[in-house]
């Protein structure tokens, strides 16, 4: 099967080095023919090109892996790619999820395949194991640690006690981090990934304002102290249930109880669990971001397409959005809290409470009314497993 | 695809119903023409039969689904039916550990597939993303909690503070553990795993007795008291590690630090983690056991037979079995710890001891200076994920 690999930057190159150097079955029938580089000075294999039109327009070649990230020009290219034909995998979800229900149909109106198992869970074969489910179960929710970034802000400040600013800059540090952090921090990225697990598990699109977003931005080291004095771990979890009503879709700090699975995923793990109805709850664990597993990800897609081992493309439809059933009770720190008395089942102190048990629709509601910029919002979670 | 059904209990009959009631395309396609039960008085339904014949030898049988469990007569049966030239899928791990070698060589020379899916880890998707991962990487090592029911046991202890046989007695009342528990609480069923997973994953035939095994019949309330005041929590690990030696084998109580994923698993669930070159550790939770979720195993295998997505039946060669390399430190409760004072790295008290480092071998050797029938060994886990 020939490949035109787009982009050879951290995923881009990874693809190529495991398709150049292991040695299995398998990867021996892959074939990178073409590497769009960007400029002319990159140019460092015979392979590489600084011309998209050297790959798209390539009558030999039948799958293009996207790993420039971003939107534009990733997008374009995608879109000339499934138009002329071409299978494409990706690891790009920000685009994706900017253009999700055409580039479905155009994939659909082309008769090829658009696969995207590494732009969520990083290595985890998270998709894959979707379909897999799928061919037997419907899929009933998810829910998972997504993001890299603040698992380790948040690992570091439970495990230090640090404030989040100190956090932060030693994530921006390490690498774990991006200069302007806010598609991390303010839950997007999670966000991006409920969107692409709901499209493949619940074959819907969801779309960004749909979903209740709570970020990490404000969290400070009390909220972490208070959660660890009662017994709880803080993570980021990303949420997706169906009901009759339709799909519920959610982004919040949790406080997750000690004994909980997710309390044990340190900095740069990614964990998520589903639920069905004959295999019940499962969960994936691994590295959710990093060259070689992102890269793994992407051949384990090009292999599929090789094999012809996908299910076919959601049609991705629209959904009713219902996030009034998820009812759960909330940690809230905030300096107007005396705007939300009645709302209030227990009041830790003159700036933090825990909510009385209420929606999704009703928390954000009522988080408007508190009219504090700086509010921070954790669910407590109270199942353990 | 049409399918013979051998046995129709707990998990026969779960086969039976999601093949039956289940909707998706996938599911359609499968057809349960034959149903072997054990007497006249069973048959309940018109495509039951007592003849075994009826199915080895009907010619529109396309695969055979084993679910009678024990050796006799399922290996005969499964035996006849390969000859046959049938696919078998089956959950039964004693049988396939007591005849592997044999069978897969039946199933090679046939031309037919023997998939297990359901015998090791229930409804984790174990052996199929073993097959995946391996279609990209070698797998280095894999371990887990294997078996449910002492998982149970050792949870009571350390929630309850009880004794073994309080537990042990729970776990039988409740269904979890046999009249003679002997094979799980021995290590056995573990080590059958452990043998089946080396066999997927690394592709060769371990025997039961290259296996060091170590069991839990003589854990006692102070262990696991000893083990949570230093923050670990007790739970029976089988593990595979390949390295240029061999592959070292290993069935062990292990104690797992709190903040260790294998520590949070509960009950009726298992966990199975493997390590390899680009993907890195990937670990897999979800129920080790029960109706459907083994049901649902047996279900993915037969799809994947229906669709040709499994790779090729492994050679299973035999292999060196080197348990010198893996080095730890253990946990000795004897009677008679004077005899080995030399080994002692730390006295707990007067029978209770943490040992020096070294390799399972001399572990062993050492053990049985001791000349202690009730011996409790645990090994000591210093890494956190």
């Amino acid at each position: 099967m020939k490949i035109g690999l787009l982009g050879h930057g951290t995923v881009g190159s990874g693809v190529r080095k495991i398709i150049d150097e292991m040695n299995t079955k398998e990867i021996s029938q892959l074939e990178i023919s073409k590497i769009l580089v960007r400029y002319e000075k990159d140019i460092t294999d015979e392979r590489m090109t600084v011309d998209i039109y050297d790959i798209v327009e390539d009558p030999d070649i039948d799958v293009v892996v996207e790993c420039i990230g971003g939107d534009e020009p990733a997008f374009s290219y995608v879109k000339a790619a499934l138009f002329n034909g071409k299978h494409v995998v990706t690891s790009n979800k920000k685009m994706l999820v900017n253009h999700l229900g055409e580039l479905l149909e155009t994939a659909r109106t082309r008769g090829v395949r658009l696969k995207y198992e590494a732009a969520c869970g990083g290595g985890i074969p998270w998709m894959s194991n979707l379909d897999r489910t799928k061919r037997i179960d419907d899929i009933e929710s998810f829910r998972g640690i997504f993001n890299g970034t603040t698992n380790y802000i948040l690992s570091k400040m439970s495990n230090e006690g640090s404030e989040f600013a100190v956090a932060l800059k030693e994530a921006q540090d390490c690498g774990y981090a991006e200069f302007d952090p806010s598609d991390d921090i303010d839950g997007m990225d999670t966000a991006y990934k409920v969107i692409l697990s709901s499209c493949k598990g619940f074959g819907v699109l969801v779309s960004m304002q749909d979903i209740d977003i709570y970020g990490i931005r404000y969290i400070s080291a009390r909220d972490i102290a208070y959660a660890c004095t009662h017994d709880y771990v803080c993570k980021l979890i990303g949420t997706g249930v169906k009901s009759n009503d339709g799909i519920s879709a959610t982004v919040i700090p949790t406080f997750v109880p000690k004994q909980n699975l997710f309390a044990t995923i340190s900095a740069n793990f990614n964990a998520i669990e589903s639920a069905s109805r004959t295999l019940g709850k499962m969960t994936y664990v691994g590295q959710g971001a990093g060259c070689y597993p992102t890269a793994h990800a992407v051949v384990q897609d090009l292999i599929d397409l090789m094999y012809k081992q996908d299910i076919e493309v959601t049609s991705g439809e629209s959904t009713r959005i219902d996030n009034k059933s998820r009812v759960s009770s909330f940690y809230v720190r905030s300096i107007n809290l005396d705007c939300i008395q009645d709302m209030i089942e227990e009041r830790i102190d003159e700036d933090t409470c825990i909510t009385k048990k209420m929606s999704f629709v009703k928390l954000t509601s009522m988080i408007k009314t508190l009219e504090d910029d700086a509010v921070f919002v954790a669910e407590v979670m109270h199942d353990c497993m």
